[in-house]
């Protein structure tokens, strides 16, 4: 029982970024009754190479068999397990500004075995009002006063911090006193955490950044 | 002149990340009437080893001079030069839901050198309405039937695409006919577009399920 543990822990995060790709994939050609599918053809879905396919697939176990390919319904369950997808992965959202919104209305968790399950202001004019996406899940805007309880409560491990820099901080602060260990970070700033949680920032502005940088290198050519 | 071409177009993409940090703080330390810095202050700043910092520095053409640090002012310049803060780099978004509204309104481009000066859709009750950060520059949705002549009259070279994954390969195209050549795509999937545009995609729910899968392996072991 080992290796597979092993393995799994191991999954390099482009790879953890695909595997839902795969998914998809394999359950459109499951339902179109396919029952087996060639690592070119998963990679023409993902625009990436067939050798990137077979070694992500290596990762979840499935290696395939030449000239016949992956078998469908297998690999799905097999990239399933590697997902913990059997698991609901349950999260809350503190900042329910523009970017709290967008991440709380998006429609694609649930494939991916996540599901927000709180949304928490300081803006007392937004406590109490709804947020959410209509075809699945709105949710009530609750006040910060009540984010540990609810987190200890609900068995939340992931916040998504969506909140201006300059609360941040104090936000971060808050959701590890209250239990929570996986933080998304979208605010822009450096969150200091201790050591047993884990933050992955995204900047939207310093991603645009490097694409006007790389942009004015290449005019320079 | 070829040597500072070369460094700056080597610069990677995480020294690019953390140039506009080490500009912030320098600035602080300007106002406070500091001259000299220590790589280990600026370290402290932005959540980074002074190592780190140094080697950042280092692709910029500052090296600094052991027990005394860096000149403020000075480095501040050559990080400026190094991101290309004296050119604007204007960029347009389209899709204008709740993500676009999100990045339309950021307050922190000025500082980085970006300015979005179009945001698009294709949603005709928001056309003619307006978003943006009202702190600075608001601006009034246009129709997509405008973003050729838009792109070329304003020179515009990059693109936010932030429309429902549905509709995002069409405006790629769209994108790319108009002359744009980097796209940052926060629209979830795939987009296909020849070899002299550079698209960098930026996937929240994928971050989230590398936050959860991490999560999972650190609670079996």
């Amino acid at each position: 029982m080992s290796l597979p543990r092993l393995r799994r822990r191991e999954l390099p995060d482009a790879t953890i970024a695909r595997l839902p790709q795969y998914i998809r994939c394999l359950s459109q050609l499951e339902n179109a009754g396919l029952r087996t599918v060639h690592s070119a053809d998963l990679a023409a879905h993902v625009g990436v190479s067939g050798a990137v396919v077979r070694r992500d697939l290596s990762y979840v176990g499935s290696y395939g068999t030449r000239g016949v390919g992956y078998p469908v319904s297998e690999l799905r369950d097999s990239v399933n397990r590697a997902l913990g997808l059997a698991t609901e992965h349950r999260m809350v959202i503190v900042g329910v500004g523009h970017m709290g919104r967008a991440i709380a209305g998006y429609t694609g968790f649930a494939e991916r075995g996540l599901r927000v399950v709180g949304l928490f202001d300081i803006d007392p004019e937004l406590i109490g009002s709804k947020a959410g996406n209509p075809g699945s899940e709105v949710l009530e805007i609750m006040p910060l006063a009540d984010l540990a309880a609810f987190v200890h409560t609900n068995d939340v491990a992931i916040a998504v911090v969506a909140t201006p820099a300059s609360a941040a901080q104090s936000v971060a602060d808050l959701l590890v006193d209250a239990g929570i260990t996986s933080i998304l970070n979208l605010s822009a700033v450096h969150l200091s955490v201790p050591d047993t949680v884990v933050v992955r920032p995204v900047d939207l502005a310093t991603e645009i950044q490097i694409l006007a940088v790389h942009a004015a290198a290449r005019g320079r050519r």
